[in-house]
């Protein structure tokens, strides 16, 4: 009987965003009337640059927003392509970008596309947390490698030996800089991994998300080490367009029309506004560097009094806008310690949970996405909260 | 070796949408300086409704656009849950309303929270592709029963019997009205439908994307028969917002969670701007009804002309904005006559084999939601082309 009742299916049983769930309590707490800090959720406080608002502005007032081609609008992918030789010296045809909505898509359609249900990939744990969500619910088998400072926060071809022994490995997943971390591989440990995949034909999926925001040593491409690498990136984060949902993914050939017949159907196309929107993003690299230069503040900041009110176990902070720290002290466990930390002290942040159900009980990832007096306001509430 | 190789999954292998490469052919011909009449594409000529635009305008004025609940904004899901209320009298609690990034997402949420690898949803042909394409991509078996006019081109428990004599059924997609067909379900044939598949444990899936557009006979939502019926909707359609990406669902409870979990990961959210543009959308009924009037004259004037230039075999054109004709006097090859047409008259039109792999290929798709003059176009190539 319990076969042919009306209940959820099998696969819907992933684990939930805790971020995006820890983002509706703050909601309802600021229903009410409360205050709230938030660094929970990994998005910039600036609105997108003034370039692109006024490139939507003039496609609102000029006829309809309609269906694109599933890849996307031409200037978009050309400029695309400009921003790949200017900014990393790489030459990409624009037959091979493919706009998408958001990373999310990227990452559906990546995964549709390179794999079975059943293969095998390998991801880091700490990680953001989708990634794992996406590939179960696809029929796919998340290997999760707990990764530390030995490595520094960073996956290894050691590591996927390692795995192998257990079966084969169908692709390998990487973001650098990181999510939740803020780590960033060295070019160096970034080629190592990308040719012993690309030697192995393993799927090479570099989350370059969070390129751009760098604070210390040079960002690569793995577009730079491989024809075959699967590059998913994003307007959410540098270009400070999260709501917009437009992002997009470099891809080998033989994926493209793969790629382009699954989102024909899964996607239609993505929202024509954010397409023009985002091509004007590209070309507002000076006020994005203003607002990257707030993160550095904010960075320098916490970096400074977090340890002074307690929290002094903070990984290396690289690159995006994210401190994992180590809570332990106070608690072994992340989740209720955020929901304390939220209710009594009105700062959310992320219970390190989402991102690693090993060790993540005693971490909390901050994101300094927001702006300086909010820092300032948090460091405030947390001092009183830690004590 | 081979598997081992740097190629695509075998489930990427899915069909191309058809009508969105017709878009690409069609847009290459017009960069080249030819002037194209669209009908293959079913979306609105329309630009959003004022009140959609200007809500719009206001959001791009006033900070930033940012990452919402997964299940979209509160005063959208109010809206949606009074637009219920007033348009069937149906009583719907908000947080069984969920936004999505267009219907699209809804169909791949609720397939991936109702379904499990290997499940049997029963489609009709002719029908939508994609959802047969998403069904494939999903590890799902879409069954397609071929309807024809002894049932008007619907699905009925007699059909349901039939197919469950392969094996178990564990849903069933219904449009109404239907794309491509535009026929109509009695709201008596929709009924006996959904209390058979409630009585087998069935999910019954509503397609009412089309809702809106019906120019015979009274439209029901499926809502008003079922606590366990999904809806699928969007806002491309009657509210001429193809462009933006919006649409919603309504969820039996116990879906509601499992939907919201896998959205978190897989969708973050919806367009921000595209969710408060849509909030005001439901308000401006007066301005759309002026444009689904057009249409009214637009199938007036096609279903008095076509016949006379030997397109004389039509489905009846009960709702939304599409001509399904047979073109068998002309070719068995709908594909080839579709390119045929577009190149040789400049009017692009959807080869049946999108919709129907076993008549489709004596079948076109016109959609006239496009401008009257259009229309006039469109008559006179093709009574030059036929001749």
């Amino acid at each position: 009987m319990t076969s042919s009742a009306f209940v959820p299916s099998r696969r819907s049983d992933v684990a939930p965003f805790i971020a995006m769930d820890v983002l509706s309590e703050a909601a309802r707490l600021e229903a009410d009337g409360r205050r709230i800090v938030h660094m929970e959720v990994g998005q910039p406080s600036a609105p997108a640059p003034k370039a692109a608002l006024a490139a939507a502005d003039e496609a609102l007032r000029h006829g309809r927003l309609g269906y694109t081609e599933a890849l996307g609008v031409k200037p978009l992918r050309h400029a695309l392509a400009r921003h790949y030789k200017k900014t990393y010296g790489v030459e990409i045809p624009i037959d091979r970008i493919v706009a998408t909505t958001g990373s999310s898509a990227g990452f559906n359609l990546a995964f549709l596309a390179a794999f079975d249900p059943g293969d095998r990939v390998v991801l880091t744990a700490p990680g953001y947390p989708a990634y794992r969500n996406i590939l179960k619910v696809l029929g796919l088998v998340p290997v999760e490698v707990e990764v530390g400072a030995e490595t520094r926060w960073s996956l290894t071809p050691d590591h996927l030996e390692e795995v192998q022994k257990d079966g084969p490995v169908k692709g390998v997943l990487v973001a650098s800089p990181a999510n939740p971390t803020g780590t960033m591989m060295s070019a160096e440990a970034l080629e190592d991994l990308i040719r012993y995949c690309e030697s192995r034909r393993i799927w090479f999926i570099s989350d370059e998300i969070y390129h751009g925001l760098d604070y210390a040593g040079e960002q690569k491409t793995a577009l730079a080490f491989s024809r075959n690498a699967i590059v998913i990136n994003s307007f959410s984060k540098y270009y400070c367009m999260t709501g917009w949902r437009i992002g997009w993914m470099v891809l080998p050939e033989q994926l493209v029309r793969p790629v382009e017949r699954i989102a024909q159907s899964l996607y239609i196309s993505p929202p024509e506004l954010s397409q023009i929107a985002a091509t004007a993003a590209l070309d507002a690299v000076q006020e994005l560097e203003g607002v990257k230069a707030g993160y550095a503040a904010n960075r320098a900041l916490l970096l400074e009094k977090l340890p002074e009110i307690g929290l002094d176990r903070l990984l290396p902070v690289d690159g995006a806008f994210y401190i994992y720290a180590d809570i332990s002290r106070f608690s072994s466990d992340s989740l209720e310690f955020a929901r304390q930390m939220l209710h009594q002290a009105g700062v959310a942040a992320t219970p390190g949970v989402d991102f690693d159900p090993v060790h993540g009980h005693e971490f909390l990832r901050f994101s300094f996405a927001g702006t300086h007096e909010d820092m300032k306001e948090a460091l405030n509430r947390l001092s009183a909260f830690l004590k």
